[in-house]
């Protein structure tokens, strides 16, 4: 069942420029040190090297400056890690899925699914809703009234859609996702709170993917965007009206409130935070387990991360942290003190 | 499709004083940049007036204090955003939902469904359960065993409440929350953690809306309490015991531990947490990012965030962090020694 | 329908050592404050003796060192909470569940459940999965292909397992959990992002609780591992090629980056971090809220917590943490006029 290629096959399809043996078999990619002979394995750094040493693999992926590093048969390439992405894509093709619409699925009236894609058993999809070409709606999932999916999505059982979004071609979508649910909008009247409503939508370009149990909230008058190539990961949350520009990639956990602009190709690290009615500039990386609360206007790497240490030593440290304009405040009393004791021996000078 | 009405009927329903053209048809919210002829806009702050001059919108909403800064037709209320909340609730009204038991369902022995209620395709009421007049249970929800359920409740697809919970009326809950999940209780015992079972309930009052995947866990052996009227935003974790006070609104992302309790109209920032046992008065408000360690006794705003920088900047000033306790022994060394020569000085004088 | 067993049957069955009246009858556990004469209560801490004077519960657990601080009917133990657990058990067994599978489950080609195990309507179980004896898939569950789930499992609704997963006996998993999905592993090429297949798979071992909303993503390459005895609360995010040693108990909210391995009999305390490609060792506890930026070597515990205070204070002493370096300086700059003074002085003398 396993397919396998020559490494002249797989340069042939992918690209780069050969080195030894172009006839070795490869079934699978691995690391360094888990590789077997019938596996192609890699390095992207060239720091790393001393580790070709013991690998067992039958071939690798080599930037051009470590291209004769080894022996063992090679591919060569501008971008090994792109390149082995590629050839991992090419030796573990996704399991084929058979159109069509499974008998437990539930199809809501002038729903419109492509003839190619595929609904699995106990799918939902609502009323008017439209599924494109070679798109797979998993087990569970529920797509609201009249939600627009475009074609070879790829949704993973348990995801929701609500009514009346817009997704683009290629989605890849994780179980738990949740698109498309209310904003968290409240208005206080008179001691108890008002909803209100939220009547955006959410719009997703092309080439997204959204991990598991990550939430993207409906706009509140105007829409929620993500644009194309965004990947997002798991347990990630975007409250209304949030705009993400084109590449930008978002680790586990981020938070990000209502209303705030982020640029293109932006980096987002692990459960850091970002505050509503912010810019955030393109090409902005920011640090895991950090808030961001105030627009940032230039490219670049940003962090605020409070440093850990033993227990103790913490508590002895961040004592001081509750006082710190008052040990500021004393330093600048020292400093006009030495001031005026240099200006007296000065003076006795 | 579109109701609309004119600006006389509607503060004929929600009152407010009209000014202007009181015959003009509205069909919609929307904010001042983006509103059409058809819309009526709002301004809840008086600093963005000079925004209302190239507002196209056909109606406003305004305060007393801004009641003549535009000629637009216009309603002049005491709270221009809850005014609009409730204009918003009329111009978008939710999709009617049949009542009934669709053929897709799984219902449980003993349950008890009310007449006017809705039971979606693929959900499941578990025994002797109990849905109230005029809810709605969507795709793929799961109401455990015994757990009675208010009217006008309206549970998103794929949400779960396990058995024995009591929910009031008006419950709004998104897709993929999960409610009287066992609390984390585990007690160690020879190297290995024994589960403590979970035998506390979720009590959850009126008027409470609950975030998507947002996961509150029943009592150990009290009950989780949410009072009537409190709002949680998505990706909130509620722990075993806790009690909120009614009018509390969480933001996403909040994670409050064990057998803690907080008050009534409290406001707590995303991505916040409040550790286990503790207590937290009423109408506190915390801010984003911060760990609340200790009780909190008096009403008041409260944060603790560490400010994020350049990368750069971060790291010189964050390695300070970790001898914040000997650099202010430092500044007290200095302030005796400085002290020691200024009495020095005296004796010289 | 409540069991209910006398003193001496418990101690029977759990061991102990009985004091006073052994026949008295317990049908549940409570809190000391809580309990009633047909309830048992203990107490875990010496301190909290005098709330002993108070309770009405007919029974109570002891430590040894406590023994005679009541004249209640009590049983003596060496591990309070642990027996509290164990009796908790005893009078609070799981429903029983009705082996077999429901008409309205789905079940793949070449799946195995075993006779005695539970398939819950609405649930799918994929092809070639195993479900093995006295397990319970719940309702919405979903099993990919090939998955094995061993005996005496507990799948809450609607927990996704995705395909060719290895979990041991004794499973307990909440609703919303996903295991098994894709790690978030990508590569740029030429300005766009290339998604890794994520090949490994999610192995687990027995005695593992994982809480709701919790997501554990499958390897890269190699295999995410969870080892027996791993308690895990809700929403936490484990992410590829993560590596749990066994009995580690982790807070709610908790997110491990990539490939990090985290030792046995670690506790991690709510919404923490570690970042990926660290080594925690053996018998840590990490504090709630603190990230874990590099590797920790030894037992112990750690903690990085910004703290709280009124928002005002916050402020003005945050300020300062953005010029943290240049106060260490000042401070430096300052000993160093200080000793040149003193020198002087001294040259004087």
């Amino acid at each position: 069942m396993t397919t396998s290629y020559r490494l002249s096959e797989i340069a042939a399809r992918l690209g780069g420029r050969v080195l030894g043996d172009a006839g070795v078999r490869i079934s699978q990619v691995a690391t360094l040190e888990a590789a077997q002979p019938d596996q192609i394995s890699f390095l992207t750094n060239s720091k790393y090297r001393a580790q070709l040493a013991d690998t067992r693999a039958g071939a690798l992926i080599l930037a051009e400056a470590d291209a004769d590093v080894s022996g063992l048969p090679r591919i060569v390439s501008d971008n090994p890690y792109a390149y082995f992405a590629r050839v991992s894509a090419l030796l573990n093709p996704l399991p084929e899925v058979k159109p069509g619409i499974h008998p437990g699925a539930v199809i809501g009236a002038g729903a419109s699914i492509d003839a190619t894609a595929s609904i699995a058993a106990t799918a939902v999809i609502g009323d008017g809703a439209k599924i494109g070409a070679h798109s797979v709606i998993g087990e569970g999932c529920c797509i609201g009234a009249n939600t627009v999916i475009g074609s070879h999505a790829r949704l993973y059982p348990r995801v929701v859609v609500y009514h009346g979004c817009v997704i683009g071609d290629n989605l890849i979508a994780h179980s738990g996702a949740v698109i498309g649910s209310d904003g968290f909008g409240i208005a206080m009247d008179a001691g108890r709170w008002i909803k209100i409503p939220q009547i955006g939508r959410v719009v997703i370009g092309n080439d997204v993917e959204i991990g598991a149990n990550t939430t993207i909230d409906r706009g509140a008058l105007s829409d929620t965007v993500i644009e194309d190539g965004v990947k997002m990961d798991n347990q990630i949350q975007i409250a209304h009206n949030v705009h993400i520009g084109a590449h930008t990639a978002i680790a586990g956990c981020v938070g990000i409130a209502g209303s705030t602009t982020i640029g293109k190709y932006c980096r987002i690290g692990g459960s850091a935070g970002i505050l509503g009615h912010l810019q955030i500039a393109d090409h902005v990386e920011i640090a895991a387990f950090t808030l961001i609360g105030k627009s940032i206007r230039e490219a670049g790497s940003y962090a605020g991360i409070f440093p850990f240490s033993r227990a103790e030593d913490w508590r002895k440290n961040s004592v001081h942290l509750r006082h710190l304009d008052e040990l500021a405040g004393r330093v600048k009393a020292l400093e006009k003190q030495l001031e005026s004791i240099s200006d007296e021996s000065l003076k006795k000078q």
